[in-house]
């Protein structure tokens, strides 16, 4: 007889005085087939909980007991002290070392097979910085404990979108789209679509740089210079890549119906069609991590914070699509050991 | 008694050799509330009516007697010759000087009243200049007969979406978004939702130029330098601008829905989420020109033509728009005078 294993989730509310509290709260009113493990202070929880008249039940997290799925209005809660009480909508340098270490013992916690994966909720990099800590975004603050390649991808139902550059000035992009970035990202993005989403052989529409996929060279030499000989090299590893395609016809039913997914140069190549279709049900997955993690893809809403009016859709997402992403060990096999993590 | 005034609209084929005269022919067999003249060479629309086993009955163009709507079956035609008979899908230099002339006449006749608007199917660039004609575009050739300065914009129904920077390399954008041209185009962009969509005072979303709309000068300063104070002088003149706004959560209900169009710096930024949402029925409209002039949002699909297969929604939506933006004369007044056109 086989037993079933529960995957143990990480979940970490992000910046305190925004909306991530709150929707760690809302996502605890429903039972899960998961041991969610929240990484907060749990006074900070209970108030946010009593502010909004919901029900919650904390467990303290136990490493050394097995996993158990997560009823209805409970959480289970790894204890990280606030430096100061959070107060909704108002930013506090004092309380930025505990947002990052809430994340650190999440993504320790997957290195060490604590937990099966991380979700997050959003954090505030500004206040970060504020605070004096040099800080250039969540996830490569992850990808600092964790070690791997961060390529960002954003999905909803029926469309995934992966980046080759992110947070970056527009006049910037074209420089960066080199045979080397695109090299790095195709083969990751290739690798986890087959590891993580267990498609055998993923085809991957890859957008050109310029107007049109710069038209023959006549709106930019990028595609001939650099993207398709760096396709073509890549074909020759056996991955399934089509393009360069003008942005602007790809996302049509006649490419997308048979797409796994589609590689943009650039952000707003790329997110704003997706967050059109995805609206409400949009996740930013993190791959060429050797951990599985998801988050939110929207900000802290401060002016939301307290008032129970933020949507939960992205986070119910990220955490459903967090756990589809787990090795079927979590369906059929017994769990991975689990070692202690680090407490505060 | 008041009689109402039919209005005639020139539609341009385009190139010969793609799918724009069979478009042509697949909108003739509905019967319009307009007159339709096709600028063509007959005998091009005869072989392809035949090719394609649909009926039509040509009617010379008679600018001198009064305009009727066109019945079902039927097309009125000012006939241009073709220099070699156009075969399908097959790129004739020889043809080139007759695609320009189809589209001079149409633009010279809207300048002169004989149209109330054009309507045009797809030209392919790189043929006419191939022919050793310099062309940089469809809507530049228009410009420079009509005078005016153009500014594009994609709709669909629910989403307008205009352009600062059109078929521009990526890499020359950031030097393209000036006060200047920032001021342009969105006093025409005003000026014409106004007067060609009769809204009273319309509301327009802006969309930063780097990614999160630059995110306090974090990930680019163009917002902070030239569009937020190119803005403000705007709202000072009473143009209603929101923004600069991060294009990615732009394109959702939150925004969208009170909004009347949306400019984007540039064109892989705005116009992916417009054809994604408007599949088959977005129509690109010229504004900024004395004269309504909508067009197909597609190319000539050249590997089409002669199948009968193209999608007839984007020219039948570029009609309709073209009806809907003309002056109430059309409504409910008598038909403005009507001068004889330029003819071969």
């Amino acid at each position: 007889m086989s037993s079933v294993s529960i995957p143990r989730i990480a979940l970490t509310p992000g910046e305190p005085a925004g909306i991530g509290p709150e929707l760690c709260i809302q996502l605890a009113q429903q039972p899960q087939p998961c041991e969610l493990v929240a990484i907060a202070d749990p006074e900070l929880l209970k108030e946010r909980a009593a502010l909004l008249g919901l029900p919650l039940t904390i467990r303290t997290f136990a490493a050394d007991k097995p996993a158990s799925p997560t009823p209805a209005g409970s959480l289970s809660v790894l204890p990280v002290a606030l430096a100061e009480p959070a107060i909704c909508g108002r930013l506090n340098p004092a309380n930025s070392a505990y947002v990052l270490e809430t994340i650190r013992l999440a993504a320790q916690g997957c290195m060490d097979n604590t937990f099966a994966a991380m979700v997050t909720a959003p954090v505030h990099k500004g206040i970060i910085n504020d605070a004096g800590i040099p800080f250039s975004g969540h996830t490569e603050f992850i990808a600092t404990i964790t070690g791997g390649t961060p390529v960002m991808m954003l999905a909803t139902p029926g469309l995934r979108v992966a980046l080759v550059t992110t947070h970056l000035p527009l006049s910037q992009v074209s420089a960066a789209i080199t045979a080397e970035a695109l090299t790095d990202v195709i083969r990751l993005l290739d690798q986890d679509l087959r590891l993580r989403f267990a498609i055998t052989q993923p085809k991957i529409l890859v957008c050109g740089l310029n107007p049109h996929a710069g038209e023959n060279g006549h709106l930019g030499r990028e595609e001939i210079d650099i993207i398709e000989p760096s396709l073509e090299s890549l074909r020759c590893e056996g991955i399934n890549l089509y393009g360069p395609l003008p942005a602007d016809t790809l996302f049509t039913p006649k490419y997308l119906d048979t797409a796994d997914a589609v590689l943009a140069m650039y952000h707003d190549q790329g997110l704003p069609v997706l967050k059109h279709k995805g609206f409400g049900q949009a996740v930013n997955i993190t791959l060429g991590l050797p951990i599985v993690r998801t988050s939110v893809d929207h900000g802290t809403a401060l002016e939301l914070a307290g008032t129970g009016k933020a949507s939960l859709g992205s986070l119910q997402f990220a955490l459903q699509t967090a756990l589809a992403m787990l090795p079927s060990t979590f369906n059929d096999l017994n769990p991975p050991p689990v070692s202690k993590t680090d407490t505060p």
